[in-house]
């Protein structure tokens, strides 16, 4: 149902089919009206809608729309022949304080009028005690296991509720997992939203997310505002629904990248959508109000779209951390909230690509804590090993450092005092070091943050003396950095041969013995797995480092070449991350191909669609 | 020829006149290539140009069209009804590396061509050396006084050179405000530009705007990226030139806010401008190449002018600093900037307005710094006046402050440790102090430096006792800090009575003696003057304290309640600051009417045009 195809840490692009097409996500999904499209669904369509959402419980409640959406079904009530999820009305039973429906009917309805994502009727907890919430929680838990049983072809959507207790979000969760529902919404959370509590929602989500089945999508329900969007998807978020453009063109409000302007504050109009470009802000404000709500609903759908737009390039770009932090910038509330992912970002690190499209770029205080950082000073720390024993500071310079030539003949272990960290002169062309920018002008905390990693690890280097010639230093520091601790002299314990490319001088191949052991990525500065540098990493670290065990049913396609599609991994080294080289083995531990990773392990024992591992040589 | 109409600190919304109508700065004018205008200048107009500029040299160079030129005009030239400006050519001169034109001759043959704004044919000097570049700007000036006797009725641009040394950014506008330009191109920042080097970018602007007259108009030269528009319109400039949008689109590059984007890179298009909306990414990339450019072109030039549109926004709400400080985060280069704002925030007080439409938003280490707290610090350590002779210390709570009404009871000063500086209970309500919002997680640089500012403040504390109660001391603090020491009581000598809105509880009124004698601003905490309360500062304050002088020639007018324009005002207190409350005087210190500045004393003395103070009230 829900499939893999590219991220940015716990961000992905994915692909969820359903009975009428599938949605990329992540996707926002408008709220349309069944009584009043103002837009139609069609029309969204065009704009960058890819499914739309209704209210299941506001058809059922109207007779005439009731007969015909049972009678024609959904889609023909919306005239529109893609993807429709329905809600259930959960948060209608919480604004006017009761219910007046049934849990298991109205999934029934949404299955019978064809809805391609139904949803559980939940309770709501928004600000409920701990009691209140924890006896919703079990009410709603009960009544997903019930609707289970009817949604029979239907999606079904189990929402997490759970209110601002982590431990109620982490019960919910597993529970619902347990249920094993199709979408994974994450609710309760529009009071949270509507009064800026930004701090509190990073934590909601966090805990949900983290028990909620990973390969399933999770959709933050009635988030519609685009400044809430990077930070969500950030932390694993794939769908949207927004009534916001609607909600908001009602009461004569536009939404921009940096937040929502009421029309009359409005002198100009920094937007150049169709409505935008085809009206000035006078002829806008003229309009009747009728027109007028239009026009403007249509503006918010344009930048609701533009938002997820951007939020999909940064995807693929690798740069999502940075629209989060610039975001940040938006909201005092917002910037809150960058406080959480600084404490989780020991967790958000298994989910981070080796490495990214797009350089670091620093953005403000918050970007040294983010996770691939915080996976820099980890490995340097425990996985760099000096080579003399006496050591040197020096101050950074142009990137990469070694182009200072003086710098490699020190006959001291050379540690770059740089603003992303303490660099070993051999580690400085990898991922992020040479690919970063900082200003000149760094904050205090950074500057202090770093400081201390300096001093931890400059007083732990113990050096024995075992000069060498700067290039194998390189080699076997990055080998070390990137597969583990020992890999530099299990790959390259033999009379070593470097190629470095004519152009640029950096070093493009290595061969040990006359075999071609690895090759160095101008990208990024990591190595690729030849076969032979597969064998030699096998041979050294035991069962599972750096493997991935697939079923022996499998084995002859990957032989073939044929990627590794998650169904036939059984197990995985758990240190390995996205985009990580990786030795591909049978079940009884035999080498049959090195390849490349899309997912970490969790991913790859919970997906059961999509590609675990891009083969890159079998053997 | 330039009025000022509205204003955020140095950014200014004006009104340009030319020949060919006026230009609402800041404005962007795109870059014309007379040999092949890929966009009609009339159909930018529809975009949002109001002017365009284009190259004298060109069309001097080419027969043909100096034969057009001479004979139909320029507007003909161009199918422009509108302004157009014209650069001569020292760009041209620059990357050629030689001169083939007179200086002379092309600043008539602008004139000739009926270019409303011409440019003299400045010497370009990037990263010359000081020498190099003193011998260049002295041939500028020399050009532009010589340039001068051939302008005639044209609008003639004094373009302001001198590399990145600040005493020659100096002398060059000095020199430049003598010869008496109409507007003042910043010239020479394109290498800047293109190496990302904003941080002189920012000094070389400061030291030339320093020196150049107010009431002109200033042009950044060649900077066409939006990136950098925001900053530029903070420190006084109000016309760019583009042609960015067409060299990035013949590049297969697109403008977003963010930065520049490769097509090849872009799997999305985050916009949704007329090009964006009608084409998918995908079919701009199948485009033939001149088609594809110039859908791009048009795409570059939709972003640009959103760019202008919201810093205009931004001016009109008084946020323009919380988009720059965004904007910082962009790229590490423009981040360094800030440290340029940050030392010059002494002088941008001078042209900081006493309050804003909207409220102060912290967006990072650098908020501090803004202009409005330097002047919040400045006024409380020198205008404050302690009422008891204990002080204590409370913790921030809501705001405003006294609504915790125990504090209000304290019978010592009670000094709020906020976030935003030490805070006397008595100044809680006035901007940006209740109008500000911090996050709970504030920078460390922040924290420390207000700390700074608290001990100073709260050690020099010397109170005698003078317990009064706390509306009283209200209206004191505030009047003092908003008119200087003393003006509280000077205002609030007699029986007092304190009118309060019935719905807010707050002070609307102020009697003394039966006499109303000011009001107060529900927006901002200040007072606005009735007449009662201008002839108690008037006595109270010497000549010209709070004073603005007009020529007794317009003392007629201003008694019928007619604004002041600045050009009758004669002199002006140099404390006060736009929008601020003043005493409208004539030559011989005899109050007439009370009113509120637009301008400070700088400007009220420079500009020839346009209104200095909004009469309030006549006496």
């Amino acid at each position: 149902m829900f499939e893999l195809k590219a991220r940015d840490g716990l961000a992905r692009i994915g692909i969820l089919k359903t009975k009428h097409g599938s949605i990329s996500t992540p996707a926002l999904l408008p709220v349309i009206n069944p009584h009043h499209m103002i837009i139609k669904p069609d029309e969204m369509r065009r704009m960058g809608a890819q499914a739309v959402i209704t209210n299941a419980y506001i058809i059922y409640k109207d007779e005439e729309l009731r007969a015909y959406a049972l009678k024609k079904g959904l889609h023909s009530l919306l005239e529109f022949n893609h993807p429709i999820m329905t809600d259930s009305g959960s948060f209608q039973m919480y604004v006017y304080g009761k219910e007046d429906i049934d849990a298991n009917e109205i999934v029934k309805f949404q299955r019978d009028i064809g809805s391609d994502i139904g949803t559980i009727l939940d309770i709501f907890s928004a600000d409920a005690s701990y009691e209140e919430a924890l006896k919703q929680v079990k009410e709603t838990i009960r009544r997903a296991r019930e609707s289970k049983k009817y949604a029979k072809e239907m999606l079904l959507a189990t929402t997490v509720q759970g209110g601002v207790y982590k431990n109620l979000r982490k019960m919910a969760a597993k529970e619902m997992a347990k249920v094993g529902g199709d979408v994974y919404p994450i609710g309760g959370v529009v009071p949270l939203m509507e009064n800026q509590r930004f701090f509190d929602l990073a934590n909601v989500i966090i805990s949900s997310k983290k028990y909620i089945p990973i390969d399933k999508p999770v959709h933050l329900f009635g988030a519609g505002h685009p400044m809430i969007f990077p930070l969500a998807v950030l932390l694993g978020c794939d769908l949207f629904d927004s009534s916001s453009y609607i909600k908001y063109a009602k009461d004569d409000r536009l939404i921009f990248p940096d937040g929502t302007y009421r029309l009359e504050q409005l002198e100009e109009l920094p937007c150049s959508c169709p409505i935008c470009s085809k009206y000035s802000i006078d002829e806008i404000k003229e309009m009747e109000k009728e027109e007028r709500m239009k026009a403007i609903a249509y503006h918010n759908l344009w930048q609701s779209f533009n938002e997820i737009k951007k939020i999909r390039q940064a995807i693929k770009d690798g740069n999502l951390w940075e629209l989060v932090e610039r975001k940040a910038t938006f909201h005092p509330a917002l910037m809150e909230a960058m406080e959480v992912l600084k404490k989780n970002k020991k967790w958000l690190e298994k989910w981070e690509n080796i490495s990214k499209k797009k350089a670091f770029m620093y953005a403000g205080r918050y970007s040294i804590h983010r996770p691939i950082i915080y996976r820099l000073h980890k490995r340097i720390m425990e996985r760099y090993t000096p080579f003399f024993k006496d050591s040197v500071v020096v101050k950074e310079g142009d990137k990469p450092y070694s182009r200072n030539e003086k710098l490699k003949e020190i006959k001291a272990n050379v540690i770059v005092d740089a603003s992303i960290g303490p660099i070993p002169i051999e580690l400085d062309e990898i991922y992020p070091v040479a690919q970063s920018v900082f200003p000149r002008y760094i904050d205090n905390e950074t500057k202090k943050y770093v400081a201390r990693i300096f001093k931890k690890f400059y007083n732990g280097i113990k050096g024995e003396n075992a000069p060498m010639d700067y290039d194998l230093r390189k080699i076997i520091s990055i080998a070390d950095y990137q597969f583990g601790k020992g890999a530099g002299n299990a790959l390259f314990n033999g009379e070593i041969k470097i190629i470095k490319s004519k152009t640029t001088g950096k070093i493009r191949n290595v061969y040990c013995d006359g075999k071609h052991v690895v090759s160095m990525r101008a990208s990024d500065g990591f190595f690729t797995l030849k076969k032979e540098g597969g064998r030699r990493l096998h041979s050294y670290f035991p069962f599972t480092r750096l493997r991935v065990v697939v079923k022996n049913e499998a084995v002859p396609f990957i032989k073939e070449g044929k990627n590794v599609f998650a169904k036939f991994v059984v197990e995985c080294d758990e240190e390995l991350r996205p985009y990580d080289e990786v030795l591909i083995v049978d079940e009884d531990d035999v080498l049959i191909a090195v390849g490349q990773t899309i997912m970490n392990r969790k991913e790859m024992l919970s997906f059961k669609h999509g590609m675990a591992v891009k083969n890159r040589e079998p053997l």
